[in-house]
């Protein structure tokens, strides 16, 4: 016996209402143990075909090149970025939060000419925001965030993707919180790039990254200067697997592409706009409870996510403490704030199979529990009283 | 319903005998569906902590920087090669068969200027290949490849170790196949940085990549003059999650990190000697079985993987109507060849859970009855009898 030998794994059971990941469905989980079996394999590449047929629904799109970067979301950000931007070329990025930052510097680093703007954490930018930008730099690709993780922000897409394309640019969107969630529409938004990730609205453990990339974008990928920096996120080459040659590239994470074929699966099973109006229900009961006990939202209001709500720690409240509290006595994981809203922020996920009655009212109840011995003032039970007449007016 | 609802989830059971994934072990499929918690969660922490300790057995080292990369063994081979590589440095690539190609690729697409030195495939590369190239070009860097799972052949490290530092060079070692099957000894053989893969002898489905840097490396990569060109593989960054501030990063794939813990340890509860032998013992088998059918070995002698038989298909049979019997009439998964072996060589894995004598006995039966069928002359029952004697010999 090795004298370093490791416990038994034996993770505890959590409520995940955090960022990500949420929640994953039963199925999902009951998906990824199915047996394992070759990355060439007959059954795999028929599934592979399936899922990305399942894909192109989940993103509404038509896109060919619509399948999963074998990494987290993060790795489907620097996917859609390396495969479009050469050294030199000129890049615009909206940074509202971390994961536009984060963008901004994925795009640095793959030798782009980086312009960002910029909005306060929390809001959202307008048309108006981009046109001097896209005048002046005259870019090849505008970044933007749909979802911003970090402050709860909803961005509108669809008329930001107008300007970009009358100024030429392409439109690279962040859907990672958003996909599955809420309405993404890549057709319809002209959206030429897109990137999402397994843990958060689909209920699927992280480890995958969906992308689609629309035929322009593929052109510019395929037709580059330069080689694709990342050999392992080549889309020239993962094309020849994904699609009809099944060439190898790199060995498929079979076990993880279970778990989101289920998960898609699930999604589409229910109905996307099934989906999206649940997690718009239960985020306007939440968001009911959490004023009646006197919580507001960082994003401004008209521009609040469904599945992500980003809350003020309310005065004399200790951030870590609470955090630390629901985990321990309730087994519920929520986020603290990121950056500049690290102490002052919670973030409330209510994504996928997370975004349930039953997560809600625990929420309210536990957190009414934590306040009060927290010396917080609110009539007590008004939490419940508030989210539950929401859901009653249903 | 959705008009593109996929079919139930339903994949074959396999035996998993060609170059990956192999076979995944029953505790491990157990371990991957186990409940999910959140990537900054203290129990995720925990494991994250004892799986670096198990990880630095298995690898035979004290390297802090041991941990896994959140992608596929190719992605670990590209995490090593971009934090050393910086535009401009050169690198020597010993290329002798598929993975050291790719690896000469990705080193290139980060800016190395790339000299590779080669060997017939199927070969290894001695001392003296390397010191005409180590005193020509003064590397920054060598690459090369322990398992080439290509071609079978079983590469030294130790004595190519001592003359790349000699140069004042770093050793990049490929062990995405030798890991677990046979010694890897990061810190006796002095190799700098180091990638696997957790689909070959660890029994793990595919997705992760476990890596190690050695102290030196670490200081090459954090006194960069560029920034590393990927966000997602930046060691610098990747340290402050796995160190001790637990910096969020990306999101862990917590689920495929489950699995991975659960595989080594099953590795070192075995003991890596006895796992060793194993791999050894059953490989020994297999020969003497398929040299009783005539069937050759692509790698030079003494110099064949335990882990993976590459082997020539017998002149007059048909190398995919083998294969593709084999998986429907028996369920078990051979390889084919790769590149310029593609129609020629049978890649026949005994890796991790599935190098059993079940196995070789079973794929030595079906292979006598298909290769009869294609009318190869051999004694009949020839095959088994020289495996069986193998065994009762041991």
């Amino acid at each position: 016996m090795n004298a370093n030998l490791a416990a038994a794994l034996n993770p505890p059971v959590r409520i995940l209402m955090g960022p990500g990941p949420s929640d994953i469905h039963p199925r999902v989980l009951e998906a990824i143990s199915k047996p394992t079996v070759g990355h060439l394999d007959p059954y795999y590449l028929q599934t592979m075909d399936a899922m990305q047929v399942m894909l192109r629904d989940l993103f509404r799109t038509q896109n060919e090149m619509t399948f999963a970067i074998s990494a987290t979301g993060s790795g489907g950000m620097e996917a859609t970025v390396v495969n479009l931007v050469e050294p030199g070329d000129r890049v615009v990025v909206c940074v509202n939060g971390v994961f536009g930052m984060r963008m901004a510097d994925v795009a640095q680093r793959a030798g782009a000419e980086v312009t960002t703007i910029e909005r306060p954490w929390g809001e959202v930018f307008t048309v108006d925001d981009l046109k001097e930008v896209l005048v002046k730099t005259q870019p090849k690709l505008v970044g933007i965030v749909m979802a911003e993780t970090s402050t709860g922000a909803a961005q509108p897409v669809a008329e930001i993707s107008e300007v970009v394309h009358e100024a030429g640019a392409m439109l690279l969107v962040d859907a990672v919180t958003a996909l599955g969630g809420m309405p993404v529409e890549v057709d319809r938004w002209n959206i030429d790039a897109i990137y999402s990730g397994s843990q958060k609205c689909l209920s699927c453990p992280p480890g995958l990254a969906p992308v689609s990339f629309s035929q322009r974008a593929v052109e510019v990928a395929l037709n580059r200067q330069t080689k694709i920096q990342s050999w392992y996120l080549d889309i020239s080459m993962l094309a020849n697997y994904w699609g009809s040659d099944r060439a190898y590239h790199h060995t498929a994470p079979i076990n993880m592409s279970y778990a989101l074929y289920e998960a898609v699966r699930i999604i589409l099973e229910e109905g996307l706009e099934n989906c999206f109006e649940r997690h718009l229900d239960n985020h306007l009961a939440l968001k009911a409870g959490l004023a009646a006990l006197g919580i507001d939202y960082t994003a401004q209001t008209g521009h609040q996510l469904p599945m992500l709500n980003a809350v003020r720690v309310p005065e004399g409240v200790d951030d870590a403490s609470v955090r630390r509290d629901l985990l321990n006595r309730f087994g519920i994981e929520i986020g603290g704030g990121l950056g500049a809203f690290k102490g002052k922020v919670w973030r409330i996920g209510l994504m996928g199979y997370a975004s349930r009655q039953a997560n809600v009212l625990l929420l309210l109840s536990a957190l009414e529990q934590l306040l009060a011995e927290q010396g917080l003032q609110f009539e007590r039970g008004a939490g419940i009283a508030a989210a539950n007449q929401h859901y009653l007016q249903g």
